[in-house]
C-alpha cells in the first residue's frame, strides 16, 4: 500500500470538502449565484492579504498575476528593479525582458535575504525606478525576503513594490497595507489550499496611479478592465469558477483558523521541520528560511534522487529537488496549507529511514524528537 | 425541487465521472505521472482537433489562447484580417488594438456568415495581411461560420488561418488540418465537457514559421516557450493540472463515442432544436445556424428575462440572452457536450410551457413533436 502525501513547496495538499466542491455540476459564471460567490471570496481574500486594496482574480497560473503586474505598472522603456536572488525572483526580469521594460537587476547571492538598505541605494542610483519586484517566499531557495523593512525603504520614493506571494501568502506574516506592498501576486495551489489555476493580485491606489497613466499592452492580464469588472464582482472572461467555489470552502477553513493562528502554524511547523533536519546533521539552505518549506543540502556523497525517489517509494511522500543552478543540490520539503504538525513529524520519520536505507549514519528518533521539542515548547528555533 | 439544467453555450455540463476526477487528491504538476497524463491528453486532443500540428495546453480562458494566437503570429504594426461577425469575433479586433496589431476589419451582419469571396477579394486588397483571424461557432449570435472554405481562401496566400473554436470545436465538424487551419483556439468548458480553466492552441508548420520570425512580447502566453516544453509533455508554468486529469476523462468519453458520432449528435440536437423553435412559431437569429446552440428571436411583446427567469425558477434550466447590440433580443440555448437528444426535447417541453404560461399562444407539444420528428428521421433540415 502506498499512501500519497504531498510535500511539495506547491502544489499543496487540499482539503477533502474543498476538493468535493470541485465535483458539483457546473453553474452558469454569470449567475447571480456565481456573483455571490465572487462577492463572498472578494471579503476573504482581503482578510488573508491584509488589505483594503482592490483584489483582482485571474484564470492562471501564478506567473500570470506576475506579467499582469509587470506590463500593467511599468511602460516598455520605463525601469524597474528587479531583486534578484532566487529562480522565481528572475522570473521578473525574464517577464519585464519579455515587455521591453528596463530591468536593473540586484542580485542577492542565493540563500541569503535581500538586504533592505541595498534597495534603498539602488533606488538612490536609480532614482526613475517605477517599480521594484521583489519576493515574499522564494520556493527556489527556501527563502523568506524581509518584505517589511523592503516595503518601508520603497515607500519613501515614487516607486511602488510587486511582491511575488505566491507560495508565501497564508504560508507566513504578510500585511499588505501595513507593510506598503502596493500589488502583490498569489497563486491558489500554495498556503490558499486549492488545486492550481487561478491568481489574485492587490493593486494599492499608488499602484492605480501609475496604471491608470498609460495604455499597456495587455488584454488577457489588463487590470483596468479586470478591477472594472470585478466592482460588479464579474470577471472580464470566463473564469475558473469551478475553482472560485473551491476558494469559497478554504477561505471558509482559513476564517475559521484565523489567518493569524494560520501564520503560527505554518511558523511552528517550519521551526520544527527546521529543527528536525538539523538534528539529522543535515544542513539548512537558507539563511533565512521562509515557512511554508524547508530546503536542506544534499549531503556529501549522496543523490538528491535517491532521497526523494525512495520517500515516494517507500512511503508515497512527495518532495522537489533544487531547481537552475541548485540542480541536484538541495531537497525542498513543503509544509504548507492544509498541513499540520503531525505531518511534519510524520515526514521528518520517513526521512530518517529513508536516509538510513541509504547508508547515512543517523541515530533514529533524533528529527522527530528535535522538532517535537519545537513543538512542545521545549526548545525555540532562533528568531529572524 | 429545482434539479439544475445547464443548458448555456459553455459553460456545459460535465459528466458525473469528470468532475469526480476533479475531487482526487492533488499530485504534483512534474511527477512521472503527471507527465504521463499530458502525454495522453496531448494525443487525445489532436484527434478531437483532427490534426497532427502541436497542440499546446494553457492554464486561461479561451480568451488567452486568442491573445496567443495573435500576438505570438503578427508582429505589432503589422497587418490581421479581422472577419467581423459577432461579439466574440470583434474580441480579435480588441486583442489587436491592445497590442499594436493594424487589425483591417471585415465586417458581417450579426447571424450571417462570412463570405469566403469577401475574404478572397480583402485579401488581394491587403496582400501584407500576416493572419486572418475568423470563428467556427460565433457564440453570440449562433452562427456556424463556412471555415472550410475560408480555409481554401487562405491557404492560397501567405496568411495564416487563426480561428476561434472555442464554442465549436467538438460541437461541429472541424478538420484543422484538412480545411487549413493553421491556429486553431479551444477552450475547456464547452464541447469538450470540462469546467472553465483550460485553454488549447495548435499551430502549423506555416504559422511557426510566423512565430519563429521574431520575437513576440509575450510571456506567459509565448508559443515558443510552450512548444519546448510540450515536447517533454510539458508546461512552462503550473498548470491547471486537475482539470488535465479531468480532460483525460473527458477525451476518454470523446474517444469512446467517436469524434465524428458526436459532431453527428450536435448536428441532430441543432436540427431538432431548430424544428421545435420553428414549431412554435419563433424565428432562428442564425442564418446559418452553429451546431453546439440555437438562437430564437424574442416573440415581439414579450421579454427575454421573462422567459429566461421562468425557465429558471420553474424547470432549473439555465438559458443565455443576448450581449452587446443583441441584448434583449435573442435567446441563447446551449446543447453542447454532455448533453443528448433527450435533454433537448425536454428543453423545448419546457419552453413550451413556460411561453404559455406567459400568455403566448402555444399548441402544447407541438415544439417537442417536431424536433422527434427529425430525431426519428421522418423530418430534415435542410442544410447548410
Amino acid at each position: 500500500m502506498r499512501k500519497p502525501r504531498l510535500m511539495t513547496p506547491g502544489p499543496a495538499p487540499v482539503p477533502e470538502e474543498v476538493l468535493l466542491e470541485l465535483a458539483r455540476p457546473v453553474i452558469h459564471h454569470r449567475s447571480a449565484e456565481a456573483k455571490a460567490v465572487i462577492t463572498e471570496v472578494a471579503a476573504g481574500l482581503k482578510e488573508v492579504l491584509q488589505t483594503q486594496n482592490d483584489v483582482m482574480i485571474l484564470t492562471a497560473s501564478g506567473t500570470g498575476a506576475m506579467e499582469a503586474a509587470a506590463v500593467n505598472t511599468v511602460p516598455p522603456g520605463s525601469k524597474a528593479l528587479v531583486l534578484n536572488a532566487g529562480h522565481f525572483a528572475a522570473r521578473w526580469a525574464d517577464i519585464c525582458k519579455a515587455f521591453g521594460i528596463n530591468a536593473v537587476s540586484l542580485d542577492t547571492e542565493w540563500g541569503q535575504p535581500v538586504d533592505p538598505t541595498q534597495v534603498a541605494n539602488a533606488l538612490k542610483q536609480h532614482p526613475d525606478t517605477v517599480c521594484v519586484m521583489g519576493t515574499l517566499s522564494e520556493t527556489s531557495t527556501g527563502t523568506g525576503h524581509p518584505v517589511e523593512a523592503i516595503g518601508k525603504v520603497v515607500a519613501a520614493t515614487d516607486a511602488v513594490f510587486a511582491v511575488d506571494g505566491i507560495s508565501g501568502v497564508g504560508a507566513m506574516e504578510c500585511r499588505t497595507d501595513a507593510w506598503g506592498i502596493d500589488i502583490l501576486c498569489v497563486g491558489s495551489q500554495k498556503a490558499l489550499m486549492l488545486p492550481p489555476g487561478l491568481a489574485f493580485v492587490s493593486v494599492s491606489p499608488k499602484a492605480w496611479a501609475k496604471i491608470d497613466a498609460f495604455e499597456s499592452h495587455s488584454f488577457y492580464f489588463n487590470l483596468k478592465s479586470a478591477r472594472k469588472k470585478m466592482k460588479e464582482f464579474d470577471t472580464p472572461f470566463t473564469p475558473a469558477h469551478t475553482l472560485i467555489l473551491a476558494l469559497r470552502a478554504s477561505l471558509k477553513r482559513i476564517k475559521e483558523e484565523g489567518i493569524e493562528n494560520v501564520w503560527n502554524r505554518h511558523k511552528r511547523m517550519s521551526d520544527a521541520c527546521q529543527a528536525g533536519v538539523q538534528a539529522l546533521g543535515l544542513e539548512l539552505f537558507s539563511a533565512r528560511p521562509a515557512e511554508g518549506l524547508t530546503a536542506f543540502r544534499v549531503p556529501q556523497g549522496f543523490k538528491d534522487s535517491d532521497i526523494r525517489n525512495r520517500l515516494v517509494e517507500r512511503f508515497g511522500i512527495t518532495t522537489v529537488g533544487g531547481q537552475g543552478k541548485l540542480k541536484g543540490q538541495i531537497v525542498r520539503v513543503g509544509h504548507m496549507g492544509y498541513t499540520d504538525e503531525i505531518d511534519v513529524v510524520a515526514g521528518l520519520a520517513a526521512l530518517e529511514m529513508v536516509l538510513s536505507d541509504l547508508g547515512f549514519d543517523i541515530e533514529p528518533g533524533c528529527a522527530v524528537t528535535a522538532a517535537q521539542q519545537v513543538l512542545i515548547g521545549q526548545k525555540t528555533v532562533a528568531s529572524r
